[in-house]
């Protein structure tokens, strides 16, 4: 069955709240995606009463996300499977900038500072956007070329479930329950495993890149809007601990956390699990495997957590 | 002119120590490497009075050295270029192993404990090298697949000059000088520079591994043995302060440091300042732009100092 | 006014739940706290109906917290004022344990594995509290001495306000509302000021330490009862970012964060500020001060972020 | 014996230098020592010929070191101890400053930047040292005091011996072989224990600091010039692996790393081992009691390494 879904409510929060839909195992979703910033396709800012109440800095009314999908008989203990079917940008420009006291080369902190040097200046990005070549280009006023044009690759920026402990009060966190990971793997063609920690699992998504480079260096991607197609279904009595992620060459885990060394070695210290658990290795050989084919790539270094993707190549598993 | 180089003493530290040999700007080198552990290309160790005297422990003689080679007219404030034309591995074999309080996944301090817990177990494995078809094989006999095969990409781990300061005493460290970087990226057809700190520059290099997975995850690669051709050349006048490395598709630049968010900030700061010092973009356009395009890749997160590498794609720079 | 106040629900969250009890500035409040695990002053576990709802693992069932108390006319913007007056132990023990996965010389986060090493043993030590003598005892039969005592100095281990942003699902976490700081600067005699970041504050304690070292290195202190007296005002429209606790010779700060150089710098970044905002003090003099006179004391490296507490000594401020 | 020696030579490096003069286990040594920008108890920058060349930067010419004094007899495996017998300052004032790049709160890596934001101002404090009184007084022209005075209490910034391999370059660097640990607690009365790597030992000292805050949180303290009396000791055949500390009330080991928590890391365990060796304790009971009674203080977080020092209270030590 196919829910084409508009929202009424868009969410800064992970967790329980009020279902915006139920849907069943196998059933797909059509669903608009907003910008960071809150403007749907139309370049519009959704109204202040179509966003959840959020207490705090303009930082917690980053990343409004769609949902939350109740799926019905997902319970803890349950893997939540969701297949990335399309993402489709709906609008001819995304927005990126610099923001004082934000981003991995000044400060680390979202929203305090940890320095006593000035700030950077604050900058906004206007990216128009060709969806049809792929193609984002900008200007640059200041730079000797007067504009740069880049490929696009769009992926869901923010995508994940009601977390272990209550609710996470900002969009803008990433975790276990995956979330504002950032990682340019959550794209079309993906299927990512998410872990069931509430019945229903209240998937939420949104904040959808148009580009970015590893990391989200200035802390700003191509923040655009899109239409989204998942497909979700649910593995019964199969648990994971940390999101995964599998696409045609990979099979994948993404680690949250600070510092980025922890973020790193929860992905491989997951990723060793995997190998054992469902590929039948002994732990020290699983070791020795992924130290030599594994890849990893760094989602984002800008978010209260820092997100690295653990990879293993799907050929050099056992049939 | 090409030197056909043959080695009377290994080295474990990077600095002005006795030249091994003399080269012009645009001379080419040939010699051999030995692995990691010591062993040449016919599987024998070599003997002690073929090696620096290294004080302390087992960590202090890993990666014995090729070189110096001492390239006449490079000063410092000058800069080093070096062509990686072919590695040849010349040994059917490699070794990797799992080495107690050693790699990222145990403690983070080579050659000390950090912690309470008992330490991993000591393995060795031999991985079959087919060098023709690019294979390397290992026996699992503890996992349900008793082997395992992967492809070869053989790169240089440590290749570096004489540091700002007299000697680096450790040949397994990587730094400013590059070193020991355990990068994927310092392969055959890569174009290496790296700061000139002392005249004649002091150019080392050993350490290949025939693979590796990113961030070399227990510590160990694909140890082996190569001949190696390098040309090397010299920027007059061009200052660097970190190594960069180009090939046909990258600009990149290679920091190293501690905790791993300091390396991937060192890289990228100088990303930033490579393209607003030869590419004339403003400093926040550059900073936008490598955030959109940049990718990066951890070398290690095992040795005393990690490495990560930022690459900007060479097609998005300006003519 | 005092309100001798007798808890009927112990939380698991900070945030705006339903008022315990309507305090005014000025008020005093007399009240009883249990140990991490939940235990009363009699030594009996708290029932389950009468610990708030907690999903998740055992680790979010740690620290139940007295109270809220809703302090009439406290507004965002103010500053919550707390006096300690008096931390009374009312049990004749306490106990540590040694955790598996937990602490500081293991692994970094609590309840999740970073580490393929096997995890430390589960231990639990029974404390003797002589609490007129201010001494505890533990038997230690696998030592040569058998027994050891010290001495006493009891705090407060969790005490904070409503957050930012929604609830912090876990009573373990510190944070800019304060929380499970662990600092042993939060005794007999302190002024704790909190940011009010909600209407009403919403104050909360718990988590009685008899006795902890710098770091509460092994994750668990000497985890005890008691009856709390604290003091409550207002500053109407001083804001603040931070915990601030002042005792007779110290102005101090507290910052939490991970990795433990965050919190440091937080700590030390706000006391600046203090310094130059409250003091006159020119940015860059009170750095240079602070650098020359300052103390800074570690609270926790075992909770989901670190505290460090920064200390100016009172007799080097302008009168 | 007591040797009255006037170095002919000042050293940026630990390590197996030409000795400066030979000393017997049980002899006393008295030196001067200059600032750490190289000026003497008159004031006078020493002459450049009076110190070790040192290549690179400015900060490699920091804290020139007096020694090395090699103690006969001394052979790795040894210990070496220092019984700092008193520290006279000879001048009447210190120097301190604020520096664009360098200490805590602006970037962590001496002489790199890390950041792209502006780097903070240049700017230089002179301390007026009364020395009878043990007070320092320092002009605060831009604050609303306009003058500060603090209390003096002098200690020996950098005091180590060669390291395990070769030298360190750079006189600034702390490590397993001490260094410029910068902790308050190298002065006089304590005594200092540490580990012979090279035969002779190898002992050199400087950088003595009139007073210092908690991490040197600028980067630079109160720098002055003395007069140093010592005492050295060989403990034959007792090894250690890193500096330990003793004055009247606490034991004390030092650790030093990358990041703060590596250094906190290593002084734990070191202390947790040592209370093991020596006193009889098992792993978990020594690590359950330094919990309890264990103070940790802050060296520096503004060097190559930081340094942190664990303390346990000799009073609750077996007899």
């Amino acid at each position: 069955m196919i829910h084409r879904f508009k929202p009424k409510l868009y969410y800064h929060t992970y967790g329980p709240n009020e279902p915006a839909h139920h849907v069943k195992p196998g059933d797909t979703v059509v669903a608009p995606t907003v910008d960071a910033g809150g403007n749907d396709g139309e370049g519009n800012p959704i109204p202040d009463e179509m966003r959840q109440k959020a207490k705090g800095t303009s930082l917690s009314r980053s990343n409004p996300l769609t949902g939350p999908f109740y799926v019905e008989g997902a319970m803890p203990g349950d893997t939540l499977v969701v297949d990335v079917q399309s993402i489709n940008l709906n609008r001819s420009w995304a927005y990126s900038s610099i923001i004082p006291g934000f981003g991995s080369l000044t400060e680390e902190v979202p929203g305090r500072s940890l320095l006593l040097n000035d700030p950077l200046p604050s900058k906004r990005y206007r990216w128009e956007l060709d969806t049809k070549k792929g193609v984002g280009t900008v200007e640059l006023p200041g730079s000797k070329v007067r504009k740069a044009s880049i490929p696009l690759h769009p992926f869901i920026g923010s995508i994940g479930v009601a977390p272990r402990y209550g609710r996470v009060e900002m969009s803008l966190a990433p975790g276990e329950y995956g979330g504002n990971m950032d990682c340019v793997e959550t794209c079309e063609g993906s299927t990512l495993h998410l872990p069931v920690f509430v019945e229903g699992g209240y998937l939420v998504f949104g904040d959808v890149h148009a580009a970015q480079g590893d990391g989200e260096l200035c802390g700003v991607a191509l923040e655009t809007s899109a239409e989204i197609t998942v497909k979700v279904d649910v593995l019964k009595g199969e648990s994971i601990e940390w999101p995964r992620i599998l696409d045609d060459e990979w099979i994948m885990t993404a680690g949250s956390g600070r510092p980025l060394m922890e973020a790193y070695k929860i992905a491989h210290v997951e990723m060793v699990r995997w190998l054992c658990g469902e590929y039948g290795f002994d732990r020290w050989d699983a070791l020795q495997l992924l130290s030599q084919v594994g890849r990893c790539r760094v989602g984002n270094v800008v978010d209260p957590n820092y997100t690295v993707v653990a990879k293993y190549p799907k050929k050099y598993l056992p049939k």
